[in-house]
């Protein structure tokens, strides 16, 4: 009998596989079943009213393995009512941005009932997800068939079965047509060209795109920096006045371009449509618990977490936590450089190769306890995050962002601020700096992207290989491209690309006086890590979930925060340096207080400078301003409607009394 | 004859006079005829639909003076229609709080059919005055009767009729009864208690209840300051320690108070309904002039101004000129500090009696010179941000406040910077600051209510005299009150009293750890300001127009900003006092780094602290977004309707199509 897929011989010839679920080898029929019914069942049953198809029928499980993968997928319509359950907004025909309703769907720019390109595949995926992780437990107490997964009213299935290893992944597809498509445009041809942001957006949705956005800005915002940085290191311009020049440049210059950022991606999201899109009303995330009981502002029931026992929770656990864990990490510090100094006497003492071997032990040691400490760090952070039960995703997000945000900080940079700042070793300084850019960059390109590139290329062809010798002969691409992405990694946020880039920020910007060329490899690194970016994207990770978002959220926060810091070590460095020193050879009082003068000065320009420039540009502004008052128009028109009712309501009372 | 009174024996009894319009003397009877005409005519027609009497009837103005003033009144139905233009928000029977619609109107707490009580006297007079600044010219080419006085679509009526000097001036009307209820619960007996917020609220609206609100409030924060500033008076310490840990203390309370009051704020003007009301959709400001045109965010008919061109304004000539206006301030300053000076060389070198007077010349005429600069700079910040031409009436006031208090800042604080920092003579730092503090508090209150009382009240009784000798025997309250009242001064807005409270929070806090007892004057005044601005509210100047506002607005920026600038003058003056100093006798430059560093901590805290208390109670927050969610979901079903409709008339146009 000829192996066929039995996704492709259903009825419904319209059934688009948008997503995967993966279930344990040995979860019982039961279960299946159970589940199965939860995902067709109806919205008003509790449901989520998804189509399911498992990825291979009856006949095909004797021979294959992988029986235990489910397609989802929906209906078109089904995907239309979610869409406007979710508020996605889109574009209007009088290109107006407005919330996408089903019963108002003719009104918006390329719809047509007969063509379900309306939706892009990824949100298409992103609403079934919401969907999938929006089922809740009703009045089961357990899941069928696993007494031990206990279920309460309001519980996410989904994250129940997963924490109880019942459900092993959810993952969308690829769509390998588009991907290709997507592929040429972006990266395999090496020219300078601007990224298709657009396209990647509707990929690989907002926040990927947003990432991608950023770093583009962010590398084209260099290049001056760049190219005023260069004279520096091939005239080894030393002299101070030309660092002080540079340092002003600069500091302007990062205030400058985060607040330009900020309106560019106003622009951006606002012509995609997350600007509008309020995250307020967003559901609760799937991993927040509480009681089930009726939200004050949208009146659905939903589960709800006293708010103040949250911040008991941030303020009273996590916070000290936090403390506690700075507080090692800078005693670490103390102990390599105790380390350093110890050996540097020892090797002194008794100058010899072996000793000289050993003066680089306290580094490696300390970079590797770094290492340690980040990936501890990170795992108590989302714990403790979780702990502290957010109700939106964006607030977990927030928090976990802030917590390894500042442990990071602190080590990567507290052994920079020690050298600049307590033993005042300018060489030293610039050393480090130069040395910790370059190799981190480096590294981390090769880790992140062409070394799993290279292993997932590999696995691939294995795969394929073995599918072949197993089928041979007939048609399964859906198959082979579920297997091999099952077996992908998954990509777990752009929070480490954020971060690297944040650190970059550091580097650049914190000791520029320093070291202006920081600015060039920067420049260079960014050219190349947009290309293995990419890479990762399309071909090492599993298709990450389309999720909307209306800018960079706290990370535009840390990059301000960031370019404060850098005011304020910039002018101290120039303050230190000798060639100024040599300038009020007399008063050493006299030069720290000008230095903390214009340093005031700055920091107030800065302030000032970000006050003034208007966070998204009037066009924005106006567009924004129109719709409010057009909803608030509407609520009066609505209130007067039901005003109108009730008196008809009233009168027809009135006549049915006087009639008998 | 008997003499009565026209307004009375009108045909509608129910006319209540709200507004005074003064014309001049000599306006001829033409103008007098159109302007009563466009201001009864239908709001369809270009009029704005109030009532107008005048004060006397024909009769009448052969035997008194005093003919040219108008009652303006308007019908129940008129105002509450011109609520709901203005969208002023009121709490409906379920307690929430919405925008007030005519057709909705059952659905108000409070609200009768048959009793005109829902909206206070206050708020219908400010409909009224709206009404009257937004009756605009359509094709009139000038006033009639006055042909230099031009008109162009567009432009507001009432501006032109006041600046051709054909209306002398526009006011509302005392309601002395509510005045003498209000003014029982308020300052008349002196007991120490809370003011009747509420009650002022709804006799002078919302801004003058805020700036009441405000300075009682901050009277009550300072007086945990003062209460620990007074040891340091009594036990005379002058340990530095000491000062260090209240200044501390004053940094840290000075951050709480502004941001607990931004929270309690918002509960006020939540209950209110003013922060609410959606200023962005208010109307343009009388003053705002430009071509008719179509409001991108409203459609509506009105004004447009280009915001490129108000920009150019402000920073190419606004900025450059306040710039130039600060440094002569400090130019004047400079000559100040010469002339004192050499008067003193001079009394050191002949002393007589004769130099030793002269020894307080330079002061008296400097502290002239600076009232006089406050005066023109004042002129010319107004004629300035006029000539910016904002839209709104509150941008025009956060451009005149933001120019008015630079330049005062800088005048009141430049002289005592420049002995603290410059002279470092901290004795006479406590001694101008004493000197400056109380007199003028002193100075202020006698001034601005206690004087004017007096001659209000000897005028008001010449009047009352003079109006008996004139109609014996006759009732003519009404005629008796409104020429009293429009010979009263003009309150010209909350401006001086904030920026009075501005200055002394600035000797408070900038200077706090020379001079702790700062507080203790500061309460004490306060608790004898608020019964002065109170008087001078209820008896000396006329009723001032009620205006809704959500927040104190620009002073809250304002206080905020002095506050920050107060961490970093008492960081300095604590590094710079001889007892610190003491601590650090080798090493100059450690200390200075060590306050330094403390400073920036400090700073770092306060910006910290301020981001993490949020603007708005919780309650608060979910009753907006509660509103926010509904005005949505509104909008939807709005767009759904509309759809339904388009359907209905394709198919019946089909139907039509069909028929033959």
């Amino acid at each position: 009998m000829k192996v066929t897929l039995s996704a492709l011989d259903t009825c419904e010839t319209s059934f688009t596989p948008l997503v995967v679920i993966e279930l344990a080898q040995n979860v019982k029929e039961e279960t299946k079943e159970w589940l199965k019914s939860r995902i067709i069942a109806k919205k008003k049953d509790g449901g989520s009213q998804l189509l399911i198809r498992p990825l291979l029928n009856k006949y095909e499980k004797e021979t294959l393995v992988n029986q235990n993968l489910y397609l989802i997928g929906a209906s078109n319509v089904r995907l239309l009512l979610g869409a406007e359950a979710l508020g996605l907004v889109k574009e209007c025909n009088d290109s107006t941005m407005r919330a996408f309703t089903y019963g108002t769907r003719q009104s918006f720019r390329g719809f047509d009932d007969n063509n379900d390109d309306f939706l892009t595949m990824a949100e298409c995926q992103f609403i079934v997800k919401h969907e999938l992780e929006n089922l809740r437990a009703r009045d089961e107490k357990m899941i069928p068939g696993y007494p031990q997964a206990k279920l309460y009213p309001g519980k996410s299935l989904l994250r129940r079965l997963l924490t109880s290893g019942i459900v092993i992944q959810v993952f969308p597809l690829h769509d390998n047509e588009a991907l290709k498509k997507l592929e040429d445009t972006w990266y395999t041809r090496f020219t300078v060209k601007y990224q298709p942001i657009d396209s990647i957006r509707s990929y690989f949705g907002e926040t990927i795109a947003l990432y991608f956005g950023f770093l583009e800005y962010f590398t084209c915002a260099l290049i001056p920096m760049a190219i005023i940085g260069l004279p520096y290191y091939l005239f080894a311009w030393e002299d101070y006045d030309k660092y002080v020049i540079f340092a002003s440049f600069n500091l302007v210059w990062s205030t400058v371009i985060l607040e330009v950022w900020k309106r560019g991606c106003a622009c951006m999201t606002y012509r995609w449509g997350t600007l509008l899109m309020k995250r307020k009303f967003e559901e609760p995330r799937p991993g927040f618990h509480g009681v089930l009981g009726t939200n004050p502002v949208t009146g659905r029931e939903e589960p709800l977490y006293s708010s103040y026992k949250r911040q008991m929770r941030i303020y009273l656990v996590s916070l000290p936590f936090v403390c506690l864990c700075l507080y090692f990490s800078l005693y670490v510090m103390m102990i390599y450089f105790d380390m350093e100094a110890w050996v540097l006497a020892l090797h002194e003492d008794s100058e010899s190769e072996w000793t000289s071997l050993l003066l680089y032990v306290p580094s490696i040691i300390y970079a590797i306890v770094i290492e340690i400490m980040n990936h501890l760090y990170r795992y108590a952070a989302e714990f403790l995050t979780a702990w502290e039960n957010h109700r939106l995703e964006s607030a977990y997000q927030n928090h976990l962002v802030l917590k390894v945000l500042v442990f990071n900080f602190l080590n990567c940079f507290a052994s920079l601020f020690y050298i600049a700042f307590v033993l005042r070793d300018m060489k030293l300084l610039r050393q480090s700096l130069a040395t910790l850019l370059i190799t981190s960059q480096i590294i981390n390109q090769i880790v992140e992207s062409l070394l799993p590139h290279w292993l997932q290329k590999k696995h691939g062809a294995q795969v394929k290989r073995k599918l072949q010798a197993l089928q041979a002969g007939i048609d399964a691409t859906l198959y082979e491209q579920v297997v091999l992405e099952k077996e992908m990694a998954t990509y777990l946020g752009t929070f480490d690309d954020y971060l690297e880039l944040f650190l970059q920020f550091g580097y650049v910007s914190l000791f520029s006086c320093v070291y202006p060329l920081a600015a060039v490899f920067a420049v260079l690194n960014n050219f190349t890590e947009v290309n293995s970016d990419a890479l990762k994207m399309c071909r090492v990770f599993k298709r990450p979930f389309s999720e909307p978002s209306a800018s960079i959220g706290v990370w535009q926060l840390a990059f301000e925060t960031m370019s404060v810091i850098s005011v304020v070590t910039n002018c101290a460095l120039i303050g230190m340096s000798p060639q100024v020193n040599a300038v009020f050879p007399d008063s050493k009082v006299d030069l720290i207080l000008i230095v903390i003068a214009i340093e005031h000065a700055l920091l107030a320009l800065k302030f000032i400078l970000a006050f003034a420039i208007p966070d998204k540009p009037r066009h924005i502004q106006m567009k924004l301003a129109r719709l409010e008052f057009e909803s608030l128009e509407a609520l009066k028109q609505q209130q007067l409607t039901l005003v109108a009712e009730n008196l008809k309501e009233e009168a027809s009372d009135r006549e049915e009394k006087q009639a008998p």
